[in-house]
């Protein structure tokens, strides 16, 4: 094992999911873990509670539409949202760079407390660590996050599975928190106007779920984009996925911006979308929902499990042929998230 | 606001304080956050859950005694234990250095394995995070953790806390962990053999608190060493402290790189020590058990709660005088923990 780490294991696609399999889930391995979900749901605490960490090392801190801090508490309690918990608390955990301003810590501070405070999450435990001038990149910030899952929901998700004919509904266009974190950076002088989609997905998720008994899974789509976490769900069960590009909202500035250098919508990061798996006779309830929520008038279908292709994603494209959707493999855009 | 982070904010002592208090408790404050406790208690899951969150940035990643994944399994669970909780699920969020030996990343997974297996708490919940070479130090490593509080201990620690008369429980001897760090750090060339103490204080203090209801309080002795862990009790209360240098245990070794360096032992960081305040008819009887216990053999009974000096800890000297013993202030070994 001569290997060193390289960005592409931070991908969120193939190769971070190899790196983990090799080493994490090698020598962690037990049945909570290795569900490999959002959060973990422990039933060994009296009730039943989901529990999920994430660390933002994201460049630059403050961007349109966001900043380090907003992100750390709405990732977390995306995590949380998703694994169908209703999110509870909060951790912080601070790496700070000697030589910081004050001011940029309190700025971000200011906005975790503003989002949590909205989400009516506390913040109720934290850690500050700081390091020599060059030893970190400004500000790191872990947030985990508990939740509490209701009783008869977790006896439902866990009798839960994808199943063919379930419908693929995507809560919005793809891409903006990814364009927008490259239009902040310094090294690309595009004018377009895209901010970050960063956003808490709980209010529209307790929604989604309080009038649906059909929805099967629910994944947030960050890092690895769409793409791999189609993957997620496919891989190494007997069911395939097919999605129409029609059907896959993108903004035009993003699209622009993907077309100059060469990446796919489906490959960006997001952070305030998630794809739902539901029943079909439930799907276009759920899409008339989430349409009607604040930031969700660009839901859409886009697309169905299937058994015809086990393990594959097949994409019906605009120009109407049919190409195979990969998992991002490598690391397009270090730090987005 | 035109300051800076400084090391001194990583110190544990009182600038560190003064940071969490001006930016972090202020903005995010809530009644559990403000508590300041090692472990947060929530009661609104369901059951009564502690809930904590550290970063490790230590350096060097290896040392005698441990490495940096055991002291993230350890420390993280030992907030928990001294918040008289059983430690129930753990997660883990790294942050890689492009260029990290994978086989190093094996090592610390395995040494954490290890250590999470020892304690019976699964790891259940992760993360991993890449950064550009120069962007962090090799790699840090956020342990969050879940534990369950027994309702009746929760209701007892609820209504109790340290009364004038009490007696100060030390579990062993002060500095090993950070004296085995500065001698493994390549500046300094002194020939001497101290291991870190690290390690899972739950075994030990399961025990003292099944067979005492009078345990006040406890606290694990980290960054900010004995000092500050005094003056966190004593700080705005009508209690002061009384302490005796000649109880207080002190390796030969540790005391010798103490007085070379300047340091005092009660400021250095610990990894595996903890102090306990209990009623005096219990003390003997728990520093029985302690000293019975595996590494518990220098356990003392160094001091007394008294009514005497409020807010003030103060120590008789080996030559027999009284001195106050302060917080620490700024820094004095960066990356300790």
């Amino acid at each position: 094992m001569n290997d060193v780490v390289t960005l592409h294991h931070g991908s969120g696609g193939s190769r971070m999911h190899a790196l983990i399999d090799r080493i994490f889930i090698s020598h962690f391995s037990n049945p909570v873990l290795n569900e490999k979900k959002d959060a973990a749901l422990l039933e060994n605490t009296g009730s039943d509670v989901a529990f999920t960490t994430d660390t933002y090392v994201i460049d630059p801190i403050f961007f349109p539409g966001g900043d380090i801090g907003k992100l750390a508490v709405c990732g977390t309690l995306n995590d949380l949202a998703v694994s169908f918990a209703r999110p509870v608390a909060l951790s912080v955990a601070f790496v700070l760079e000697e030589g910081f301003p004050l001011s940029d810590l309190d700025r971000i501070a200011r906005s975790m407390a503003a989002e949590a405070k909205d989400a009516g999450v506390p913040i109720v435990t934290g850690d500050t660590k700081v390091v020599p001038r060059g030893k970190c990149d400004r500000v790191f910030i872990n947030t985990a996050g508990i939740g509490v899952v209701e009783k008869q929901v977790l006896e439902r998700i866990r009798r839960t599975k994808p199943m063919p004919g379930d419908r693929i509904l995507l809560s919005g266009t793809l891409g903006d928190h990814a364009v927008a974190i490259i239009l902040a950076r310094e090294a690309f002088r595009f004018h377009a106007q895209v901010s970050s989609d960063c956003a808490n997905l709980y209010p529209v998720i307790s929604k989604l779920t309080a009038s649906s008994e059909k929805i099967r899974l629910m994944r947030d789509i960050t890092r690895g984009g769409l793409s791999s976490i189609l993957h997620e769900i496919t891989d190494g069960t007997n069911l395939g996925i097919d999605i129409s590009e029609e059907n896959i909202p993108v903004r035009n500035e993003v699209r622009a911006v993907c077309e100059l250098l060469g990446f796919d919508p489906l490959d960006l990061a997001n952070e305030g979308k998630f794809i739902a798996i539901a029943g079909e006779e439930d799907a276009d309830r759920l899409l008339k929902i989430l349409r009607e929520s604040p930031g969700g008038e660009n839901a859409a279908l886009i697309g169905r499990i299937t058994r015809s292709h086990p393990g594959k994603v097949m994409m019906t494209t605009l120009t109407g042929g049919v190409r195979m959707v990969e998992m991002v493999s490598g690391e397009q855009l270090p730090r987005i998230c």
